[in-house]
């Protein structure tokens, strides 16, 4: 039973049948039926105009905002443990153009405005050093905490303030939208959010993500853009077709409530054991090279995290037994 | 009836259902059981080791390959209508990191020894003039024209007498291989093409092309750019899959003949209108606005051309009596 | 006697002096009390305000121009034979950061609304074709023809109706006022061009070149984009010392018309031999390969052109006997 | 008195005559008779063979450097406070494509073998996380310690045993030769250092520096890279007469000597003050903002460093009673 991540999960059945039904003579790229409905099937869904852009993966979304968010010679601010910095391959760099990520401390992945505000202090304003143009956070963090509302508008207050962009890596958004029961809008444009990465493929999708531009002006620089980095697919309507799943259905939140009630589930057996509060899909656990060992014995598969902790990360299709019976193996330890 | 492009034709059955059973939990990113029998099913196709790589466009394929092949600051040679040049929207620029793309004429988008040759002795040899690298051919061409393999050699031997390497572009290499009879070896690695993108998604995909290394020492480098890129999915297996139906199956070439076979059914019936000899699946016609018109006026849609020239665009689903309709209308213009 | 280029003639006594006068204490950078001062006497020159960087080369001048100008994922329409496509290294994609140039034919390396209007006209309008964003024009072009003011703003309402910036490289710009007799601001912002590289190392100059931006909005970021190629040297102040010889004085004028005059004296020497008219200090001349080793022979050097052509470049330094037995040299081949 | 930065210092009269004598007419870019002696001359001066570049600055060198050592996927390790972080406005992430700066710490600016190690520790070996390409150093340190060759060469072993480049910022090479009195063949090539940026404008030069190749395979690559980034100035003969001042004479190690004297004169006179040991020409000092004040007040410049800090630059021409009096001054607060 695999605990590794959830980007490995199986899509989920609907996906699959959209996919099926867009089997069919179509526009190419994005001219097809399905993708023209993507802007207003999100805008419905976020409650404010936005423009909405497939592509196949968290990186892709990612690196294409802070790209159309920060020139060359400026920098993004991101938590030094951001998936931008750690598990990209440098792709912001590359799409950029070499602009710079400045890394900032914060428990459990998360940024303040306190930290952010500090690093952009300690910039000098001249040319030699280079500055800041945008912020990029994640919810959930890489850690499984969930930012609130109320942290992000923080956040984006701030940014305003400085003239700074503000991206959000959403790659769980669903995970912390279930967990905090903040709103989608409060959570995004109205905090301040420029662009979004909304994830898909940790929540059930196969492979389709979505990047909203609450900035509509960027939407034809990102068009451009996602050409550009070969990631205008052919046939675009097998990606718009598992994403209109999302807004025209409930399947993302669904599925995001799943793997959270699972997560929770561990988070009980585990409670003395959890480095991190679980807020979304994630458990960061103190657990014994030992330990990790009778688990891997018993037929459970995670990530060591760093020595005597390991990561657990449930997906939507995580339930009954195998969960029962990995709760039960912690709590025995 | 849509006669645009193959690129918009749907995914044949048999994709569909490999995707579908593609679709358990099995290890993220390319460490699954598909992906990881690429290497070995794409090896056994072309008779020699190679490595293969799942992505989901001709564009990602071509441009890691140029990429690879091709310092920032050296050139590729190609033909002034490659798709690279024409249609990628500059990703060779953005991949290799600003290098240069040197274009040359060429009936039928065909690049010959010659004028790779005479475009080679052009540039001054010092650090002023950007020297070439590597050269880029497209079979078959834009223009729906086959290199025979002989001819793909003879750019080989060229390209390694002076130190270039060699791209093949193979968004419709199916095509060209049943046009030509000539074996995949033969047109591939044996004429001395370093890295072959494979095309996929206009031959009965759904979103998967293959890029292919015949120098297997820059395996590492590719997997690193493809992350690097955006382009290695969480959910590989879907590709891989996908791709197996290729090497594991008669599909690509099954689907390339029926292509093929649709386009000379048209070819007959406008062969005094011919721009180019039909070699593959794309027909260049002469034909006026006013016959355009009444061709379109009949249901069929298609691109225009240029002034008085029109491309029609045959793919594997396309059979029967819509065919015949519109071979009939042609004759009948 | 070496006709090879202007690149390689002495600098002006004066040229030196200011240097020597440069030599003490003072701020880094661009701080200095002659740096400073650069702003002011440039804005004087052309009777406008605009913002004046030194920079020690024409390919930074132009390519830190083009990259302001043009963002990475659009293009620059430019002569065929311009320096930045021709000699260039292929700066210019690396300062974009992977813009295409988009090549032009023209007479004697000169644009025209016509040839820019028909490029325009090629591209369609669509992600798939990268979009044009800038014109860069070289006046006096490499052919040693010169564009009167009023061609330049015809080239500059174009760009205006198009939303295309223009860039002017005036490597010889100083050549191109002398011989037409027209102003320096009816030839620059006046007829539309938004930065300059304005010459002077081949017009006396040691190692000090200005860019000059009449967009003055661009400012900031070329001063950052100059530091971030390694252009902002510690102790400016020499770079804008030499400079200031050329506002301050009349030696740019001065220099351009002994070279232009040595120019015409050759030219009346070869009359019937020129290429193209003589328009600054270039010279294109018909000479067989026999005749160009008698004049190598007599101790004149050189550059071939192609076949049956040879180049000759006249400096600030040429007068005199040399230039006379050279032009008798000609006459009497 | 001027105490910011030993980069505005004036030019050695050695160094301007040296351009005086170089101002006639030659071959254009680095075909003159001075640059042409310049790998000669430096090879001579390290006692083994290198490839000499002259470039206009520190930044230029420095990047050139790093982006033949390292390709853009990959990454460079240096110090968080090395001057290719902060104070080169990014241009590590132009030159290279967008390769990653991996910061260590360490005390003064020094990287330790340990730290270095435990940095590559932490990089999984895997697509997702960039790898290291090479390391950079600069001796003497931007905190004004000075590597030992020892310590250079502890830094190379690793740097062998890891398969990484090692280059060295020698901005003030010099004045750390001078201090340790090591010799300059033990502390760059023999200890490991791959490419050398070879300080001269901090120390008596005009504008002038160099960067030294002991990989002499690289240098056609840095070669066109000079010329890419618009390095290669056309009258490369009035830095290469600056530069051959070097090795030719032993002018770099008296001025070296003279700064370092300088600042040995003002340790003195603040030794209780000291934030680092003085092992160059640069001080670091715990002066209190009123302090600070006082010394302005007497005429005295420097830049603040912090809270409660202030540094203090001496260069080879300062020398006598300004010194004095500033010795004085800080031992009087």
């Amino acid at each position: 039973m695999r605990f590794f991540s959830d980007n490995a999960a199986p899509a989920h059945p609907k996906v699959l049948e959209a996919i099926a039904q867009a089997n069919r003579l179509d526009t190419a790229y994005d001219g097809d039926d399905w993708s023209r409905r993507l802007d207003g099937a999100f805008s419905d869904l976020f409650g404010t105009e936005v423009r909405a852009f497939w592509v196949t993966t968290g990186t892709a979304a990612n690196c294409l905002a802070v790209a159309a968010l920060c020139p060359p010679y400026r920098a993004i601010l991101c938590h030094k443990d951001a998936h931008i910095e750690v598990d990209e391959a440098g792709a912001p760099g590359f799409f950029t153009g070499g602009a710079k990520l400045v890394l900032l401390d914060g428990e459990g992945a998360k940024l303040t405005p306190g930290a952010i505000g500090d690093a952009c202090g300690r910039i000098r304003n001249d040319v030699h050093q280079v500055q800041p143009a945008a912020i990029s956070i994640t919810n959930a963090t890489e850690y499984g905490l969930a930012y609130r509302a109320s942290e992000v508008a923080a956040i984006g207050d701030l940014a305003r303030q400085r003239g700074l962009a503000l991206h959000m890596d959403g790659a769980r958004l669903a995970n912390a939208l279930v967990s905090t029961g903040d709103g989608l809008a409060d959570m995004t444009w109205r905090a301040g959010v420029d662009a979004l990465s909304f994830g898909f493929v940790k929540n059930g999708g196969l492979n389709a993500e979505a990047l909203i531009l609450f900035r509509t002006d960027l939407a034809d620089e990102i068009a451009i853009r996602r050409k550009r980095a070969g990631h205008l697919l052919s046939k675009g309507r097998y990606l718009a077709a598992q994403l209109l799943a999302t807004p025209e259905g409930a399947l993302w939140l669904d599925n995001a409530r799943a793997a959270n009630a699972a997560a929770q589930a561990l988070a009980t057996a585990a409670a003395d054991r959890l480095v991190y509060p679980v807020e979304a899909n994630e458990l960061f656990l103190n657990v014994s090279a030992e330990e990790a060992g009778r688990l891997r014995g018993a037929g459970f598969d995670f990530y060591d995290w760093g020595p005597g902790e390991i990561r657990l990360v449930t997906s939507w299709d995580q339930q009954g037994e195998a969960l029962e019976r990995l709760a039960s193996a912690i709590a025995a330890l």
